[in-house]
C-alpha cells in the first residue's frame, strides 16, 4: 500500500515514538520527523534531546508547534514517511492560543489528512484513563484529546495502541 | 439473544456513551436512558446537555443519581434496551452518602443485575491507570471503581473496552 | 513449560494480584510471595492485610522493598512459582534511595531475570495513562515506570494486561 495513515496511541513512556520510528525504518522511505514540542524549559529540552538521539541522522526534522495541517501538506510525499510526535503537545500548544486559533488548527489538521500521499504516523498520548483532574484546564485538555482521538481514529487506516512497547491493533482497514 | 448484560469501559471522551447508543439503536428496542449525573454546576449541565443532544428524541430519559438497582428493576423489560450512563457518576454520588448507603446501593445494584430481562448497557469510566492520587478520597474512589468493575465484569455477559471510539471485546459469553 | 517469566500489567484494583495468584495456584508449584510494600502508614497496612487475606496459608511470604534482583535469585527454583507484588512499590522505594542505588537495583533486577528457573510473575501498575502530573517527582516516576515496563516486556515470555479482572495477552512466546 502506498498511502497509509496510522494513529499510534499509548501512555507516557509506552514506546509509542519508538514504534513509529520502527514503522518508518520498515517503510524504507525517506523520513520526515515533525516535532511539535518546543524546549520551553530544561526538562522539556532533555526530553526532546533524548528522543532526537534515537533517530537516524539522515531523517529530516521539522519543528512545528501549531500549524500542523499545513506542515503535513507541505511535507507529505508518496516516497516519504512522516512522523508527527506528538499530537498531545500540539494540542497543548494550540489550546494555549485561544479557542479561535484552536478550532482553526484542529479543522486544518483533520482536513489535511484526507488524501495525503505516503505513510503518515500520528503519535498521541492517551491521557483520559486516570482520575478526573481537579483543574478545569486539565479537564478541558482531557476532553479535547479524547474527541481528537475519536475523530482521528475514524479517518485513519490503522489505529495502534502501544503498552510496554508492545503494539496492539485497534483498527486496520 | 433476548437478554444481554454489557459493561462498557473506557477513558474520558473515549466514545463509551456513543458506543452504548449505537448498541441501543442496533437492538431495535425501545430505549430507556438512565442518567446518573445531576447538573450540580454549569460545567456538568453543559456535559449533560451535550450528551442529551446526541440521543434520539423518542428515547425515555430517567434521572437516577443513587437508587440505580431499583431503577434497573423498574425499567428493565424484554423489549427494552436500558443504558446506564454512567456508573462512575453513580459511584461518586453514593460514596458521598456515607458508607452505609454506599454498601446498600452497591449490593442492590449487583443483586438487581441477576436475571434482568432485555438489553442492559452499563457505561463506566476507567480511572485507575494514572498516577495514584494524593487525595485519600480520590484513592478511595479509584479503589471502589476498580472493585466495582471487577464484580460487574464477572456478572456481565460481555465486557467492552472503548478507546478512541473503537470497541475491543474483553469478554463475550 | 518449566520456566516462564510473566509480566502482569494493569491499573489500580484491576485484578492484577488476583490474576497472578490464580496462575500460581494453576501451576501447582510451591508459591513464594515477594511483597515489596511496607506498612509505612495505616492505609498501607490495611492494603497489605487485605492482599494477605486472599493468599493460601501455605504460601511463603518474603518482604523485600529494595533488593529485588537478589531476592529473585535467592528464591527462584524450578519447582516454585514466585510472585512479585508489586514492581510499582519497589520502584517507589528504590527511587527514594537516590539515583545511584536506583540504577544499581534496576540493573540487578533486569540481570537477575535472565535464566531464572521456575515460574515468575511480576505484577506492576500502569500509571502513565492519565494527565501528566504537575509534580516533577511524579513525572519522574511515570517515566521510570514506563521505561521499566518496556525493558521487562522485552525480556518476559508473556505480558498480560488485566482490566476489570479480565486478562488480555499482549505478548506470548
Amino acid at each position: 500500500m502506498e498511502s497509509l495513515l496510522i494513529l499510534i496511541l499509548g501512555g507516557a513512556r509506552s514506546g509509542k515514538s519508538r514504534y513509529a520510528e520502527s514503522l518508518a525504518l520498515a517503510s524504507g522511505k525517506k523520513t520526515v520527523y515533525i516535532a511539535t514540542g518546543w524546549a520551553g524549559d530544561e526538562e522539556m529540552s532533555t526530553r526532546i534531546a533524548r528522543h532526537r538521539e534515537h533517530r537516524p541522522p539522515d531523517w529530516l526534522t521539522v519543528e512545528e508547534p501549531c500549524a500542523l495541517g499545513n506542515a503535513l501538506q507541505t511535507h507529505a510525499d508518496l516516497n516519504r514517511c512522516l512522523i508527527v510526535d506528538c499530537l498531545t503537545l500540539w494540542l497543548c500548544n494550540v489550546l494555549a492560543q485561544g479557542d479561535e486559533r484552536f478550532h482553526q488548527e484542529r479543522t486544518a489538521l483533520l482536513d489535511s489528512l484526507h488524501g495525503l500521499p505516503g505513510t503518515i504516523c500520528l503519535v498521541s498520548n492517551e491521557v483520559g484513563l486516570g482520575i478526573v483532574p481537579d483543574n478545569p484546564l486539565a479537564r478541558r485538555f482531557v476532553d479535547e484529546a479524547g474527541w481528537l482521538h475519536q475523530d482521528l481514529a475514524r479517518i485513519c487506516d490503522r489505529v495502534v495502541w502501544v503498552a510496554a512497547g508492545l503494539p496492539q491493533i485497534l483498527k486496520d482497514m
